[in-house]
């Protein structure tokens, strides 16, 4: 019996109010309804799919530590933290699975602090500024990752 | 009948041991009688102000999430986080409601890193250097912008 | 026969057509309504207040120095000049009454050129983004200052 | 009768000998391998595909102005001149149909030159890292933004 | 009768999954093996050593604001937030017992962010660069300190 | 009848000895005789001009307060202060004539501290270079600006 | 028999499209219609006027290099290559005829990057931000390089 | 019958108040008193010595331009202007005669912004950190320079 | 039959008018005759030379790619391409035979933006200074590195 | 019968001199006493140590040249050569055994200059802050990297 | 009976050739003719003056080091040391007597890396520019700070 | 009867254990054997070759001065002193005779501080990367110099 491979999606602070927040930089979706468009497609590529929010630096420190163990490719938009945190930046080189650094808007046309990420020296690839269609790509990415590996 | 609006001041990291911390920096006040003064002003000008402590950033990135809500004005001492969080920035974005950044010290006399801060942006004014004093001007500009809003 | 102390409110270059200067930053106050303002607060708390307006840094330079004699506090706007002189910063660091750093509008949410004043080293505190009402809580603030010394 | 709309795939230079230029950095895919895969993913979502490359940052300058005509989207890996072309940035902004950027390998990780794009402040999104899958990524990205228009 | 001093060796992010991680730099020592060389060490020495570690910035404040308390001196090993955080430099500069900063490895042979320290200015020395023994290191230098206080 | 609309040509510090000072940088007419010449041109066009030239900033901040009223254009070399007056940016962001910023030299290629002006962000257009011939381009260039007006 | 000295005035990349690029920044002339401007007034000046205009740096390279023969004067519009062409400078600096640097917009009030001119060292003037009467007030302040030469 | 050659000692903002001001920094000297000194040496050297002081930049400048016609030899100490004045610069670039800069403190062991001068470029040498002393060095340096010349 | 082996000394921009251009920097050899003058060289060491030139970037770079068949070595003075063309740098790390980076002046005594190139990253080995003979040095250098190869 | 391993520590320039010069930042120990304190420990570990000390920039290079003989381990207080000699980085980069860079003071806490080290980048590990005692820990460092190897 | 104190000049690389080398810099004086002159200045002044010169960076520090037994007052012209030595500033901050920079040359009208010195954080005052003159005006203050000590 | 013209060869800190030192770096040749190799080359040119090395900045300092009298080129290749030595540039800047800057690596492929160097600017020309034969091929250099000079 084959066992579907679980992905981790992990958002960093803020993104537990998508949709309400800056909707002309973030959209109007929010995070439940883009789980749910990544749930979608992740059935069709036989993945299995987690989101997890935090706005705890700490938090999502320890869920990268616990990917070590189960998981297959991990998406990750740190929010604020992807400037700021080289905690986040040792715990992502921990790990060898797949990597994807996922972006709402298009943070290179944003304020200059947005531009440089702690997140992207350990990513296998980045995409951003497709909204809600970041993440959704970044699944299809993973997938084709995974099967690759 | 007429309710108070309601006013929340966030303080960030090691504001809970204030008094005995760097007394020639911050002064001999402790936070709970820079409360007890704030709330005395408070009734006067008929405001409730309710006081907030956290050490963890993430917490306080909650905390101004929460504040959507309810809360008619804030005040916000970040601490340490002043300088370095992308993710208080990002979260007093989304408030509607006016923001005061206060700080007990002039930040602009002392080191280099204490120069830049990640609230400004979203402040509607800043009042910085006079101690225990701080509080209490931002409560009564916090009255003036609520009153005037 | 108790004397009230005398406080100067110095105002730097193009503050003189306050109102009229693009209210979108600065408000529609004129600095005459604004001394009135401060008149009223102050005759409340026993102070006496002066208004002082030039285009040159040579003159505010000058009333600094002469604030030495009578004066028992001082609020500074020193508008474009905050910014570039040296002159008005070694003058301040004579004084050894409080000094209190005012700003119509949020300096730091302006051009970069505004982040850095020269004022702010020899201040006590600052005050800046309420418009006319930084004026009032300077008042409110010297008060307290003088008081206390 | 339905007619597919036009996407344009712009390569600047060297993207010609992919596949035998530094694989460890691009992998071992050609321009012409990379070009087929889009092609038969653009015919499941109905999008017609043409790619072009240039190592002569004017030719690729007026290709971006013949975009303006027939062509509903446009991915762009300007290789070299990503990181210096003023010129390929202004040709960019004239374009009103979505743009994305298209990078192999995840420039983020590689020398600090190539950290800076002139083309990101004219891309709705960006995509690197992923190898000729970037292209494939792009594809169905600009099928979605096409779509959505 | 004679008490041994409490010695407190506070571990930052990533620090718990130590032996796991990147052993070419950290070496193959987990964190509890280092902490029962240390307890050994410092057993010859009567001190008494308490390891913690956290993956948030938050907690490390408060461990340090209670070592104000009971505890004699202070090893810490902050990870990733030895770079970021200004809070653990404010909570470090409230103690009044000697503080000494460890890092496994030669912080400055490494990554550029790695070469400024915010834990460093309340220190009184740094060891770094030797694996476990930084630790047995620094246990010596606080004997010696705490002694010679 | 029809009155000529009166533009003012406002000059900064040293431009009052110009023809004596460094005549290879800026050639041997006087002000006074670029003056008649710029009334020549300007009686053909049907406009009238006033030069005005000080050394000190204020005086010049006073000026263009001034212009407000009557004014229909302004050129303005504000030499030395050019590179460093806020004072004077923010005294032109006042105005909505056109204003135009004249050098007699080509100031790209002096010293570095040239390379910056405070007056161009308000400037309508720069002229530069041509010696004497800059403020006859000068008033011929807000000529066309005040007819198409 | 008298012949008319011969201008040329280069065009560099996207010039070729201008009046329908970005009209708020560069107006809704076309290349043509400047050209036409400036050859009307070129007859009144007893000039003949060329206008070349490429989107490949290596040709306006070239056309420069065979401006030595028999052209008298040059304005140049480099277009984005203005501030990134060391070799557009190198090819400048060999010609002795007077040069002119001219701009549609006021280049000081736009990006950073747009700030540093590579042509200005070899310039004689700089006119910029008159939208296509730059172009005119250059031919004009060529005639009187020419004539006073 | 021989006249002794005139130099003026010129004293910008703040000078006027010397003795009083930071005498840890500037010293118990007043301006008159150390004019007194100067006028004392110059009288053996056969110099005659004006002292003049003010605290505008403008007038300033105007004095270096009458310094022209009448003076042997030039002294200036410029206070902040020092530091921040183009405008002194250029019209110090005017004189023939040598220019020696004085400061009564050691400005290299102050804070930064006092490390760059404008007067520099402009004089033959300069003096610092003497106190009053400074002055008279300066004298005894002017008068080499003139009796050399 | 033993064949000597191909070396191409690519020349970029401006180089064509060398001799006429600059002397005092460049000397007064054409391309021509410094070719001339290799050829001769080249004779002797049994290397065959061809000389290509071209004012345009991506004719440079085409060419590079095309030394990756039958050339054994390569020199190259890419002009102003130099130090601003990242596509340049990505040609030549494709290439495995010796490379030699070519200047007839001494690129470091001249301006600032000349002191980085894009060429060097690439390059075995740099010669810089010599005239017209830093292109034989180059030669008798391929030599020994294809001979010792 | 077995030898000791020797071990050199080499003392920079002015730590001929120590317990003379700032106390305050350097303690009151001679290098003399310093010396007799290492070997004390040495002797218990087995070690011989040597000191040597020069305030010659080469006569260091050449010691540590010499070191690649018969010394097994190296401990090296550069002095102010710590922040400006790339002649001493690159001598150590010849060293295969084990070196210790050792500082008296805590550099990060001195002026700017102090916080960058030549020698750091060849260390093992790096011992500051603990003035005599920072030697004391070396040696026993330097015992477990020799032990160890 | 009354002995003369001694004042030590001390002079670093390359100033042992004066005369010689850049006359337009340094001047025609010799550095025996500069010390003749100092000698006989310095006799009247009732002090012994002893020269010394060494290129050695080592030997100046040695030198200062032993300036501190019987030496009254120092002047030191370090030459090319002064701008990278952190060894002469650590020895310099050692003494207690009166320190004076000496410069030939007005050192901030060069080159950009002589405007920055190590020595002066050290110097009492600081006098350049007047050639050979800048050691007589130097024994001149060292005389007043000695007499005045 | 004609002497054959001499060349200095200079060679800085840790020169003389070439052969021995990061041979992937610079190779195998001890600086004996490279000697042997030039004085062979100068042989058949009838040049005399002389080969120097010091550790020691001052003596190397010493050598320049030297090579004034009886010296007619040099090839120097400082080491470290290179990116260092104020005091090497000043020396070298006295001579007139040809010198060249020499250095067995490719100094732009290494560490940022090895990409300036104090040693340009004064050098006729550069030659860097070929190894041993970086001085062969500058012997050649000089050889060129000297014959035409």
């Amino acid at each position: 019996m084959n066992i579907s491979p679980t992905v981790w999606v992990l958002n960093g602070p803020n993104l537990n109010i998508l949709g309400e927040r800056e909707p002309d930089t973030y959209g109007y979706d929010t995070l439940e309804s883009i789980e749910n468009k990544c749930i979608s497609i992740a059935d069709d590529l036989s993945l299995k799919i987690e989101f997890k929010q935090s706005n705890h630096e700490g938090e999502l420190v320890s869920w990268i530590q616990d990917a070590r163990e189960s998981v297959a490719g991990l998406a990750i938009n740190a929010g604020g933290y992807t400037h700021t945190s080289v905690a986040l930046h040792d715990a992502l080189k921990l790990l060898t699975i797949p990597i994807i650094e996922v972006h709402l808007s298009n943070i290179y046309t944003r304020e200059k602090f947005r531009h440089h990420s702690f997140i992207s020296p350990s990513a296998k690839g980045i995409i951003c500024g497709f909204g809600a269609n970041s993440y959704v790509l970044a699944i299809q990415a993973l997938h084709s990752l995974i099967v690759e590996k």
